[in-house]
């Protein structure tokens, strides 16, 4: 070791890091408890240390068990490479492949599978540490957490693109305090990233991708931040998902397909979901629901258009267009500010011959809903086998056959009180003024 | 040493760095300077260093003083633990924690305690460099300056609740350019960051909390920008701090409770405030003071509510509920697009009997207030002796017991030709409308 | 070597890296292939590697060819200091100054000459791969490129201050994914970075300024992100531009001056310019042609002023005030919450006697322009020889000769079916209303 409280898990005489980095990485932690058993009054203190993992492939075998505070786990590159292309691209042409695997610092999880609803002993990183005082100031930042297979799951998708394989990436089961996660790739795990009760925790400048459900915020909690992501989950899943939070900041992600939803909140207060740029396949994009109240969702750029990827042509979130891209059940958030792009084939809706629904106010009441733009094209959608080309032509494709009418805001009457100004023509906004503020945007000659 | 150039602390032949790991800085620093005293005109530099402090504790008994361009500090672990929630558990519970200090890359402030404007003195790292050019490239990354205890300042509050100690951590005296502070970790100091005269500073992704002020920008400067941090200042503090700046961005920051303000700018122009997630326990979270203009203050989540939290009941930043929670003494600013929750007891309301104030525009001309939402809220205050559970608690209840009324904008008589749209009906905003452009939000059934 | 997949390039048995860090590096990349050259489908990858640059100076002058995925070149100090103000210190000051040149991990790129359009020979790192996968995850993180001098241009400018000299910092040529540049310092080069293709790209908190242009995103490409950046290209450049990308995120970036353009749009769809503080000395500061469409620019900080420092005085980007600062070429974009500050001398007005325009629809339709607040200073343009202080100064001027007047919103016939609201008063806001829908912003007494 090159010094005191700095490990590095190739230089480290218990185990074998290729084989199995779990067994190494918790050796060094029963190390780093051993020596810094002592709990000294006069102001010494348990500094925790700094576990580095340099580019590699590392199996992990073993759980790593991470009770200490002050852990920092490190490697030199986040080593995201689409496995999903990869997989759909046929056998036979894979040995004309630079390369077929994520790469960099890359723990590659080979755990038992687990079964539906133990994602934590799926988990190739489990944080537990009960009593006082929460568990404080553990860190990854810039490796790969690689899942590496997914499995059938029965659909008849094929196994590699289910989203289904019983890993995690990371998973914190007790409170926890002023973590970070900074600079990660995580690929292919069922699920990426699963916090229970976190209080300033930031999830920053990570790459999240390929991944059933990638962020995930659960229990209770306050003060965090997931901002600056790169994030995409699979169809099932959550991009980014809290519970019973208050005082999160999720901003400045670019939150891409094919997540379930982009913003998931249930029972969250006073947060911010600001200045994401936020892309579906599908309705239900950002949700708010079970009371999420007093939350900002302003100056975000919605886009939902079609799946232009063979692989998953007619996989879809189960939603309907009456939905609403974004949709509130909560009282007193604001939305300000948003832009929304949906574009789709009209023959698409459903229900059939029905008018999507971009904003709805489902449930609650007090929501001020202002300054929204809604553009909305009536495309033929468009597939390729090409994952990226497809992407980008969909992306870039911007002429319409002609025009979608849309509701811009629906107000159900389980939601009232609510203001809604600035967001849609008299025609485009659908609400009770009886028990609803309402103001439409101008047309033209009025 | 690896590599030239290359510092590790524990590895330095000169003095011991954890008994006084200034001392050792300060060796290699003038080891820097010597090795690399000839300027060379034809294209070679003086390449500056890194000093390396691995995870562990180090006591700081000499100030460091930076006077060399591209000098970067790094550890590895911020190591934030709330000293705040341990000083107030009884100390004969301590042998049951976990831990009893922060951790990570620790420099423990020894230095003798400095007095009442002599934060110069108490600083942990001092950066002084007069002549041409400004000192450069100084970047501060990934370690922990820890001020250990505070002590008691007469005011009845116990020793370590008064964010007093003399202690400063990092402090630039003279004009800098392109400096970094990034990944840090900062608590129990007076002064975190104290920084004169800066040009295109970065302050990113640092976790600055439990410290009397958090980030402070003085003298003047330009083109700077903090961002993405988690930030609480204590009662007396500021959490961040400018004066005299132009072109600041101060975004993406999740700003907690207790700083007597979120955002304080004095003479500050040309400069953003946007997109932050603010929570207060008292009136005046965000101040532009002496003549702050041209400013844009948007999409940012205000909420101010009341302290939960036993040891600091009754503690507060002497302002009244008449102040505003963004208070403007300037002209020309922008306030769009922001969410406001005031959630507290109308028994707490001072003057007894007022109207709480959101938006005051209390002196200059021509400012634009638009599209801001109010959320107020009569709720009992509660509190507990668990710091935690209590914000936690606070912040996820949204059940009111009844309205409560607000001016949502106030402005002044010494404010004039400002346009308020959208803020608040005819009822909740305060001004002359003979000097004053005016909408009021739409109610129902207008 | 401490590990394998890790090399410093100051251990390499390979060439010199002061002399010539690129051939180093080459030497390395060859190491790397032939020790990973096989491919193992039982999940075995091909991890990368991390080559490390400790502070130094490194001349780069042989072109580093990146043809493999995971690879993190790394140094330790972004190094960025100005050479623009020191070029322009008469040389018989240089003596007294602490330092002349850049720092910290400092590649100092030594190429012949490249010509016009030449500019990927003109490149110290080249990344090319054809076939698939797309080359992935590879990463630039903490260190200096510095390209050292300008050169003459036959403008009649000094040398040093004509951003001119066929160097380029890195350059990739073919399709990408999940690349990273983070916590780079770019100086003096005549393109900084220029991307081709880029699928999820992360440009984060680099410091990118004194380059010809900045940050150029060409060909095509979709979901990237540019946040945290301290940026500002010369008066022929781009400080950020990008070409035919899809699900762009530009946003908590500090553009400065004086870049032709802060941001720079061609055939840009459904991306975001959010939340940055964007200043330049010319109009044109935010650019949407050739059918952008769908992008949302909100919350953005707009200042428009006059050059101040002498070096510079006469130079422009050649447009003249009915630009716009903001001008849109393209369909169904959002402008919302946007501040912008225009504060310049009348006499300096072209054409002479015009009215300067803010925000312009040159061409397109159903755009949404709402919320913006303009502020128009007439000011005496003041100048000095010292950089810092004459910005500074320029900066914190608000007191204007006399109220300026302009053209806040100026549709042209080009551009119909848009709408503008609370843009500015009726005389302020040019269009015909028989195709535009509009709404003043209400004035005093209204």
């Amino acid at each position: 070791m090159p010094s005191n409280n700095y490990y590095d898990v190739t230089m480290w005489p218990v185990g074998n890091p290729a084989k199995d980095v779990g067994e190494v990485i918790n050796s060094i932690i029963a190390d780093i408890k051993e020596r810094q058993a002592a709990t000294d009054v006069n102001d010494g203190g348990k500094p925790g240390a700094v576990i580095y993992l340099p580019p590699g492939d590392y199996h992990l075998r073993t759980q790593v068990l991470i009770d200490v505070s002050f852990l920092r786990i490190e490697g030199s590159g986040h080593g995201f490479t689409s496995s999903s292309i990869r997989f759909n691209v046929p056998e036979d042409e894979w040995p004309d492949l630079h390369e077929l695997w994520p790469g960099g610092s890359r723990v590659i999880v080979d755990l038992p599978a687990a079964g539906d609803g133990e994602e934590a002993k799926g988990a190739a990183f489990y944080v537990e540490r009960n009593g006082s005082p929460r568990i404080s100031s553990v860190e990854f930042s810039n490796f790969c957490i690689d899942g590496l297979h997914f499995v059938p799951d029965g659909s008849g998708l094929r196994a590699e693109n289910t989203y289904v394989n019983g890993k995690t990436g990371i998973y914190a089961a007790t409170a926890n305090d002023s973590f970070r996660v900074t600079g990660m790739g995580f690929v292919y795990l069922e699920h990426a990233l699963t916090i229970y009760h976190a209080d300033a925790l930031s999830i920053h400048d990570n790459f999240i991708a390929e991944c059933g459900s990638c962020i995930e915020l659960r229990g209770w909690g306050q003060a965090s931040k997931i901002t600056d992501n790169l994030v995409g989950a699979g169809f099932k899943g959550h991009s980014i998902y809290a519970e019973n939070h208050g005082g999160l900041l999720v901003t400045a992600n670019n939150v891409f397909p094919r997540g379930a939803s982009s913003v998931h909140f249930k029972g969250v207060t006073r947060s911010s979901v600001t200045n994401n740029r936020l892309h579906s396949f599908y309705p239900g994009m950002v949700l708010l629901e079970d009371n999420s109240s007093e939350n900002l969702v302003a100056t975000n750029h919605f886009l939902r258009d079609h799946e232009p990827w063979t692989p998953f042509l007619g996989v879809d979130n189960g939603l309907d267009d009456l939905t609403g891209l974004l949709s509130i059940s909560g009282s007193n958030n604001s939305v300000v500010g948003n832009h929304f792009s949906e574009v789709i084939d009209s023959e698409s809706i459903r229900p059939a011959g029905g008018t999507p629904v971009i904003i709805r106010l489902a449930a609650g009441a007090g929501n001020f809903v202002s300054n929204n733009h809604v553009v909305a094209l009536d495309v033929s959608a468009k597939s390729s086998d090409s994952c990226f080309a497809a992407q980008v032509d969909a992306l870039l494709t911007t002429e319409a056959t002609e025009g979608l009418a849309v509701t811009t805001v629906m107000v159900d009457s389980a939601s009232a009180r609510n203001t809604v100004l600035d967001s849609g023509s008299d025609t485009q906004v659908v609400l009770d003024k009886a028990v609803n503020a309402f103001r439409a945007t101008p047309t033209i000659g009025m």
